[in-house]
């Protein structure tokens, strides 16, 4: 793409020639330190979804002064030469500049930026959309569609996790599509599940998460997030919008309830234990997605030849990645 | 107190004469049966504080048509004549009629009909109330008025638990009023503590159990108590009258905060870890109480004469009820 | 269902009056006792889907010596006389023999003396078929079917559970079934799941229980059962199968690691934790339909007007039982 | 202070220039190795409250000479020159002392050299000799005077624990004043509790730690602590002195209860579960106390400026260390 | 044994005829009540290893007399005739006197009383002597005679649990004879266990439970019981003998330390985590003939024929008990 | 031995001197990295009981090539020259070979390469050999029989862990072993237990783990560890042994049940709980001696002069390694 070199093809240049670059990366990490001399400098460590270096930018040069009030998790336009210091990969930054992650030449490089789903925004977004028009009932309708006027945009982006399962840009919309997806087959099965609250559950079950979570392209835990949990802003996010869409009580509450109930146990976050078919039905769909999540992305992931994952926290095993042997 | 009989009294008199009473129970339990010969009557326990009975209404008779569409819970003045069947007291009913807890006659008789604490309501309602005309922030002082305008009269009259400490009738307001005074003795040593909120957090930390029980003399969790918790329902009574008086986000996020995180472990329904000086603090002054407030009702209620009370699943061991030997 | 009458049936008759009955029930417990006068008597219990009761048959009688060696959780044919004895209601027997469950008349009252799934049995086995004889690869089918014929007769009646979900007759039918069908609705989502694999693993998951419980209609753990266990046993009849149809190591292992993890947790029983695309798949469905079950069955079960049903140990709370207000 | 410069202080001078010093530091740890040469050196790691260095002293050196016999956790003056190894802080040493803790000045450095309370030792003792001195019962305060006749010294100077709350020098001093006070501001409250005993109790209650750990400056668990632990050690003492003093059983058994106790869970070192008023009262303020000190701990050594704290693990949650805005 | 009945010989007397009878029994509960009439009267239960019945005594009779004052685990001599009340087993009693434990009349009853080991007090007391005598070390062996001096009638005939393992009279000197015999049997294979201090370790390790329960033929816990423990009094106990034999400070703590740290594990009581061979060595033993011990209980006291004991809670489930098949 | 040098001799020779060397050790890592001029070199990390370094061989070189396709956990014999690379050992080596682990020089050197029981390999299976032949029950023999014919080699020299007791070369039949002696100990004094099957099922109640791990002097868990773990593994050699060998049914499931429950706690691995005699003693025995084999490992393998060992994970605690002052 383009002639933007990513961390791993830059690392594989040949290391004794001191080789021109440009490059779109992610700044992950900035400090600013004190040389031995008594001069400022800043260490900043840059990356993509294959790798990262660090760069040290001295106080009097133009990188220093371009980067020096860009905020980590933001995307840079860099150019430079290629350098090893102590046979560490350290190049020479000559120039550099924040870039809108709107802006064209980032979203060029946005799937090489970051981990994202194997499937586009655009495509998980359209189910989810297609997935709230199907709501039946017009109060809950709006309901769901209110949050997502506020929230869509962020909805859309924010990972599903810092830690865990889906934890990557877009990976809570992938999460949420795919549990929508698991629930509209599912559903003819349980008659007993309302369909339209379980979907508007669905979609609305993890909303708190981007409240929770703050940083672009590094989440880290907001205060917030600290104060309150994602189970309960997102509790409060759904009330104000099934308040505003005169939802009547009976379906506010049990709206409400899949969110409070939805992480299944109250030492995993449960406010409340699961006491509806509905909230049962999306809390044991939310723990299937979240459980073949990791699966799926240990399969993306490892390479080829590897007969088993590294072992997974989320599945206390590691998890075996050769296809079956059907001869 | 007049001439009304208690439960004990009642099964104090000769067994072998058909005495006349008067009295005033609780109707705890009313089933309606099916007689062997096809006709309906009803079945009702009727207590006080120090015990119960079962009696037989038949359909064809006044009491029965009197206690028809009386609720459980509900205060009843019963007349009747003693009896005993298969050695069981089992008087025989003659009138009866729902009477309003509010009535003087009620009112004379409620400390023998409910367990309730060793302070008067007069006296621990006084402590909160100006408790709350301490609180020097106007807003948050506000606040913690516009939830008491709404909820005082339960406030004053709710129990604190179902089984476990403060379980009683005003319990929620003595353990209140116990964890105020507490706060108030100990912010002197604890400065790093904001006294307005320490105490605007004590005062509402378990007001949402007055939405989680229902039944005025038999607690009982309710539909939105199953479906939300107490947690959540008081952080969203707050969190309302924050808005309504509007309070600063900051001191409003902290007071949801306190709320959110006094159960102290997330398995025991703490929504989050108290991660404030105020949050912390009230959470173990929430405990101290609740553990001291055991001991205390096991003082009062085990019969003189025992060295250890019965085994408190709260304390998980029996408590030692004789006085030190000062001597 | 003819002139049979059930538990509930006979306790609703005139109680001064000694009718007479006949009737099918099943034989729940057996006891010999003595008499105080030295003589031997019989002291059973029987009972329906609605019901039991408890009746004395002396030695000397016919119906002692029709009953002597009639074991446990026998259907049994019966005619008497209803009598009452302190109250309670406790027929006199007149005459009494076992019935084969294969007997017409048997079958005709099955439905009204054990707990059965709401859709037939065939129609549930149906669906089980299918999805054999739809497993592509021949060696997989082959393992399964060869389960199928050996176990299949107990498979199509047996409970999945004593005392958690699916307890009852055809209850393992019931939940493999609705595991089929889930599977099959979510397959299309999952595409690195191994269709083969999971239904054949879903479909031999629980096999062991036939062989950990054992009475046909009044369940407990055999001898075998509490010994291994019925994730062991399972895996001992797939092992056998898959090694006389000729199944490749590489199958046949992934078919036993589906059996052996699909309890999720090693406290639950698991004896391995679910490592290939098709044990995590499996194991999260068999967790989503039990809970579902456990709400299916509560839904059916208690009486119309309940707002909640009883606390479900297996869900930690009530589950609410009237549909949402859609209005 | 003087001209003895801290670590930091050291760490700021010109790395360019051998800058000459003076200075006061811990010893921390201390190894014989062997130069490659075959030549023994010791690797020492000096530090004060603000961070610490490693230097090598060779074996011909006056320095090491010095050294040689010193122990781990010692106080010593040393002078030498700066030096910078591999761009790491690593002075040459040129001659070095032990100091004894009680010289002037050593005194003068302590508050640079270790981490303290805010308050001064003076002050915290002398709220507990008048606590002491508060205890009616002639032989209950008699049983302190004995502990503390014996043990004051240490108690004066240790750690309240190696890893959690109160963790430093005169740790454990602050921890129990910050008791009794709490225990004299509630003694109102709870008039259910013996005074007498409940604070005899807190000053006993940790007593054993002093026998738990060792080391001055740098604590770790001893012999005995390892084979005893804290909670019986402190049983130990208190039972030698109250059986020296002749206190009655009654009392002398109430006050090993609280000290057997005031862990609060068995898993947590509980001896017993607190079963008197006085044990309850005692384990609960010892909690409070725990908890507020870790949260004063955080607030007063996090940098200025930081929002959040790190994570504790103590309070599983990360402290907001910035003030509510009371505007 | 004698012309005296058991409960269950006298139960299988023809309850038509009032029999006269003579027995010994153990007075297990008692209880003064009041009669209708106002008349006061004891209801007791009288009992054997076999069963137990209920008899009235009331308060103008010779046995009202008699019983008065007789507390709750003594052994009483009875006569009356045989009645039956209600279909339950009621005798009429007219004479009672409480005979000694030690009478001969009394010892001759004992194994038909309670239960007791299948060998006799002598031959498991025979084996504690012989061991003691085997210690080389004379202060250890002095230790152990010393506690033994004072607790030695105790140790012979108390139990070694309330519900647990080795629940029975002499019980805890048949666990500790089993455990020498086994540490015996094991010393050889583990040279690195010092035996003098396993062998000690084990003949104290439970010593403290003869203070932990009180009460002869019916143990509960006693006061120092609930506010120490069993694992304190014991370590207490042998501290005391150590100190007085002059036993050395290394030894002592062995010593002391085996009996803090036998229950293996800080939930279940130990104190300390086993940390010298003599103590992992004894708590493994004391764990292996827990267990063992019942094994063994139920396979003495399960009736014939039954295939499989009752599910035990202690090793969480049934025991099969018919042999193996070695044909 | 021989001339060949250990780790820890080659890393004391004079550091200024390229010292010629030759050794014999395990090749425990190996990776094949590309250099920064693009030539590929292998990065090698060699052992023995005494440490390890790190070399490397470049493309190009006569090493390169003997090592190349050498699996990891071979034995190599190498010759080379002693030299340093930024202070850390990293010899040049010259050449390399791999040695068969039967070849006499590599068995002279195996005590020196691998941590190895105290007791010879032929000691320890002398007493398997004998243990088997004295089971009287023929079939049951040779069950035993058969699965060492098959298993023995692997059984002899495999680990019993990977990182709990036991965790070397040969462990497996040293833990075996001192089971063995262990139970033939103690059967005399627990006659319920039959003692064949005790044997029988003591040697193959690990049996599995030599299927659970792979790699001779490297062990990692193999695939069908991670898909079955090694209770079923070691439940289907035996069961197969035990079909083969014509074993009754009942002694067949005893024998199975030893294994499926000897892991004590499902949470710890066992299948079931054990429920026989004999399966609650092998049980016991095998935590006794992994306890114990704890404790010899540490005091055989720390340094002379501690007093405690490292903290042991298994143990809770650290172990106190000074003998008993039995002065």
């Amino acid at each position: 793409m383009s002639d933007f070199k990513t961390v791993q093809e830059l690392k594989q240049l040949d290391p004794n020639i001191a080789a021109p670059f440009r490059s779109i990366f992610i700044l992950r990490r900035k400090t600013l330190k004190t040389a031995k001399n008594g001069n400022p400098f800043l260490s900043i460590e840059l990356g993509d979804a294959g790798g990262s270096f660090t760069a040290n930018c001295f106080g009097d040069s133009e990188v220093f002064a371009a980067l020096e009030s860009v905020v980590e998790g933001s995307i840079v336009r860099v150019s430079g030469k290629t350098e090893y210091f102590n046979e560490r990969f350290s190049p020479r930054l000559q120039a550099a500049e924040e870039v809108d992650p709107s802006e064209e030449e980032a979203q060029g490089m946005l799937s090489e930026l970051v981990e994202i789903p194997p499937e586009s925004e655009e495509e998980l977004w359209a189910d989810i959309e297609e997935a709230i028009a199907a709501i039946e009932h017009p109060k809950l309708r709006e309901t769901v569609e209110r949050v997502m006027e506020k929230m869509g945009p962020a909805f859309r982006t924010g990972t599903a996790a810092i830690n865990m399962h889906h934890a990557y840009r877009h990976g809570l919309l992938e999460h949420t599509t795919h549990m929508v997806r698991a629930a509209r087959a599912l559903l003819p099965l349980y008659p007993q599940v309302d369909g339209d609250l379980a979907i508007a559950g669905i979609i609305l079950h993890d909303i708190g998460k981007l409240e929770e979570y703050e940083g672009d392209f590094a989440a880290k835990v907001s205060r917030i997030g600290t104060l309150q949990g994602h189970v309960v802003l997102g509790f409060r996010t759904a009330r104000k919008a099934a308040l505003e869409s005169k939802l009547n009580t009976d379906l506010t509450e049990r709206l409400e309830h899949i969110i409070l109930s939805h992480q299944g146990e109250k030492e995993w976050g449960a406010a409340a234990m699961a006491a509806t078919p509905e909230a049962v039905f999306v809390s044991m769909i939310d723990n299937l997605d979240a459980k073949m999540g990791m699966v799926q992305r240990v399969l993306r992931n490892t390479p080829e030849g590897e007969e088993f994952s590294e072992y997974l926290a989320g599945l206390q095993t590691r998890v075996l990645l050769t296809p079956p042997d059907k001869s």
